[in-house]
C-alpha cells in the first residue's frame, strides 16, 4: 500500500483507503484498471453470455468477443451518461476516515454506506477538536441563508478563533473533571462541542460514493467536508480512473453550471 | 388527532406521531384495526388471490375466504416468531422528534429510516440542552464498559449537574457572540455540545420500527434514547395492537433474558 | 375511493392505488394537496422551526412564517431540479399490480420498494397469460439491440400470435395435467411460460417512485412495463400534482431529449 | 483461483464466487482469515482507537492492545449472538450465478444484495432448462400447503419428467421460430417457461449473505434454491470460517429446532 492510500484533511483529520473490491492491485484486462474492468463486466452479462475464465472453469468454451480499450470507455462514459448506476455498484471501498463530529452529522445523512464509529461510550476521547485556518473565518453568506461568505476581518477572525479554542478547551476540561468525579462516559461526553474528532469506517460502493462525491463537491457544501470529498475523489481516480474520467464529464461538469 | 400522539421526553424533547399508513381512523376489518389488517392483507396475497374490493372494483367477483379475529391474530403471531417480515414493512410511521444530538447520533445509525433534520446551517439554534435528572447521574459501570451503574452520591451528583449547565451555557453564550461577531451559522455551530436539541422528521416502517425498538428498549440501550423507544412503543402500540402484543412475547420477552 | 385509484392495464392486468401517507382525503394546507403538503413541511424543516400545530400541542407557541402558495410551488420545483430527495422520501404509496411474470422481473430490479407477491407454492395459479395486441408484433429494431422496431406484417404477426397463444394453453395443460398427477405445486409451477400474470403489493415512496417512472416511461423502456408506468404516473399526479409537475418539467422533459 | 470457487448446482447451474472485501488472498493477522480480520477490525473500532498501521502510516504512534486468537473468535460469537450486525457489513462478496428463472424470483426477494443480470433483450437465450432428478419428484405435502413430500411412485415421476422435458424443447421451438419470423427478442422471450436458466452477477455482504443463508437453508426452503445456498455456504465458510462457525452455531442450530 503506498502513500496515495493516506491523506491529512484539516487540522487533525484523515482518510485512509483501506481496501477495494476488486483490489487495485489484481489483474485488470483491456483497461488497465480492475475496477473500471469490473464495471465493465457487470454491464457486459445483461448483453453476452458468461465471463470466458468461469466458462472456462466449468469446462465450457466460448468465443472471446473482440473487444477494444476505447469500447470499454465508451461503455462506461455511455452507463454513467444514461443513469445506468447498477454496474457500478458492484466495485466497493472501504475507508478508514477521522473528521469533526458536525462533518460526521452531515456525512451519516448518506444512509446508503455502511459506517462503524468508534464509541465514547466505550472509550475516552482524546483532547482532538478542529479549529478553522484563519483565512476560513467567513461571514454569513449575504445572499445563501446556510453558506460562508466574505473573510471577516483579520482582528476579529483571530478573537473568534480564540473563542472557539477557549470552547472547547474548557468543555474538556469539564470532560476530564467529570469522569474524575466517576460519572459514566456515556454522559459526561455530551458536554464536547461538535468540533471534536470521531473516527469511523466506511464502506460504500461506486454508485453511491459519486452520489456523496457529487453533493458532496458541490459549491454549495460546507468547506469542511468538501474537503474530504476531494481527498477521496483524489484517492478513487487513481483506483478506477476511466469511471472518474466520466464522472467528472458528466455530473461534476453539469453540476457545475 | 388525540392527545396520545404526542409525548414529552427527558428535559425538552417530544416525539409526537404525525401520521401512519394505513392511518389509524380508517375501517379496519375483522381485527379492529387499520395497521395490524394492512399486515394480515400483505400475508395473505402469498396465500390466496386478489382482496375481494379490489376484485369487485375491477367488475370480477370472489368467493370471500371465510376468516376469523383468531386466526388473523394468530397469523401475525406466526409471522413475527419466523421473521416472515416483508408484511410488517407495509405499515409506515412519520414521527417528528426533537432530541439531543448525541441521542440523534445514536439514532441514525438505524439507516433504515428516513431522516429530515433541522439545519443550524441555515437557522440559529435556540438556547436548549439536555441536563440529566439528578438520579440519573450514575458512575460509570464496573462490570460493563459502556454502561452506566450506581447512582453517584447527591452531593457530588449535585456538583456534576451544575458543570454541565455550566459548560452549556457558556459554549451558547460563545455561540452567540461568534454569531453576533458575523461569523457564519454553519462555523459557529461547532461550538455546541451534543447535549443541544435538534429535531427532525422519521419516517419508518414496522419492521425496521420493531428492530429499532427490540435494540433501543434492551437494558444495554442508553437511559437517554431508551425513554424515546418507550414513549414511541406506547403510541405504536395504539396503531397496531396486534403486531405489538406479538412483538412483546416473542422479541422483547427474549431479549430480556 | 374513487374510480381513478384503479386501471386496467394490457390484457388482464391493472393497478390499484390502495392507499398513501398522507392520504389523499386528509387535509392539505395551502398547496391544496396532503402529499404535496408533506413534501414542502419536510423540506422546511431544514430550514424553521417545528410545525406549529405540533408546537400548539406542546404548550408552546411560535411564530408562523407567512407563506403563500406560490413560494411552496417553487420550493418543491427547487427541490426536484437540484436533486434534494429527502422530502419526497415522506410520501409514501400503497399498489397492488397484476402484471405477466416477464413484466414483474424487470420491475423487482427497482430495490427500493417493498414487494409481497402471490405464491404459486401456495396455491394454483388461475389460466391466464399476456397476448400481446396485433399492432404491439413488432420486429427486432434494426438499431437498438434491446428494442422493438417496425411492426410485422399483419399475417406474420396473427401467426405469431397464435404459437404465443398454442404456447400458453399447452403449459397451462401440462400444468394442469402435473397438478392432477400430484406434483407438488412448487415444481409443477415451472412449465409456465412468463407470459402468465402474477400480483403483487408495491410499498414505495415518491422520490424512488419518480426513479422509477424516470427509467419505465423512458422510449427505451419495454412497452409492456411502460403501460403500466404510465397507469401509474396518472394515478399519483391525481395525489401529488405539485411534484409530478416539477417532475414532468425537470425530469421527463430532459430524459425525452 | 483455486477449484473451491466454483461448484455446479442442479442440472446446468453453477455459484462461481468471484472476488471478496477483503479478498481471501490478503494478510489476515491473528485469526488467519482476512474476512473474519476485518469483522473483528470494524468491532474493535467502537472500542479502541485506530489501528496501528494507520496510525503509523500517519506517523503516529499507538500502544498495541494485546489481543489473542481466543479474545478474536470470542468476539464474533459476541457479536452474532447479540445481533451487532454492521461489522459483518465490512465484509463483501461477488458472485456469478447462473440458476433457473423460478429460483431466481425467489432470490431477489433478498433485496439488500446488488443484481445484474443478463438480458433477454439484448442476446437470444441457449436452449437450457431445469429438469429434475427423478428422485426429486414429490407430491403435495399433506401437512404443508407450500411443500414438497413423499415421492411420486417412479413411473408416474418419469411421466412426469416426460411432461416438464416436453414442454420446455417445445417452448423453445416455439421461441426459436418466433425469432426467425422476426418477432422482437423481447417478445419472443415469453413464450419460455421458468425452469429455464439465467444468469446473473450478485454482490452482496456477510451480514446480509447470512439472512439469505438462514432462510434459503431452512427445511421450508424450496429444494431448488436450498442447493446454491449451501454451494454458497461451503465457499463462505473457506474464506470467513470463524464467523461462519459462529453463524452456524447461533443461527442455523437454532433455526433448525
Amino acid at each position: 500500500m503506498g502513500d496515495w492510500t493516506t491523506a491529512k484533511v484539516l487540522d487533525h483529520g484523515f482518510v485512509h483507503l483501506l481496501d477495494a473490491m476488486p483490489h487495485w492491485l489484481r489483474p485488470a484486462g483491456l483497461l488497465g484498471w480492475a475496477a473500471d474492468a469490473r464495471v465493465v463486466q457487470a454491464a457486459r452479462v445483461s448483453m453476452a453470455h458468461m465471463p470466458s475464465d468461469v466458462l472456462m472453469s466449468l469446462g465450457l468454451e466460448t468465443e472471446m468477443e473482440e473487444r477494444t480499450r476505447e469500447q470499454d470507455t465508451k461503455l462506461i462514459d455511455y452507463l454513467l451518461r444514461n443513469a445506468h448506476t447498477s454496474p457500478f455498484e458492484k466495485v466497493r471501498f472501504e475507508f478508514v476516515v477521522k473528521l469533526p463530529i458536525f462533518v460526521a452529522r452531515q456525512w451519516i445523512r448518506h444512509r446508503t454506506g455502511s459506517f462503524n464509529e468508534q464509541s465514547a461510550r466505550y472509550s475516552k476521547l482524546p483532547c482532538e477538536f478542529y479549529v478553522p485556518e484563519l483565512t476560513r473565518m467567513q461571514a454569513q453568506s449575504a445572499s445563501n441563508k446556510q453558506a460562508s461568505g466574505e473573510p471577516l476581518a483579520p482582528e476579529v477572525a483571530s478573537y473568534a478563533l480564540d473563542l472557539i479554542d477557549t470552547n472547547a478547551s474548557a468543555a474538556y476540561a469539564t470532560y476530564d473533571h467529570l469522569l474524575s468525579l466517576g460519572l459514566a462516559r456515556e454522559l459526561a461526553r455530551m458536554v464536547l462541542p461538535t468540533n471534536f474528532y470521531t473516527q469511523w469506517y466506511w464502506t460504500v460502493d461506486l454508485h453511491n460514493l459519486m452520489h456523496f462525491l457529487k453533493l458532496r463537491l458541490h459549491a454549495h457544501a460546507q468547506y469542511e467536508i468538501r474537503v474530504y470529498a476531494e481527498a477521496i475523489l483524489a484517492m478513487v481516480e487513481r483506483v478506477a480512473p476511466v469511471s472518474i474520467e466520466a464522472f467528472r464529464r458528466h455530473v461534476l461538469a453539469e453540476a457545475a453550471q
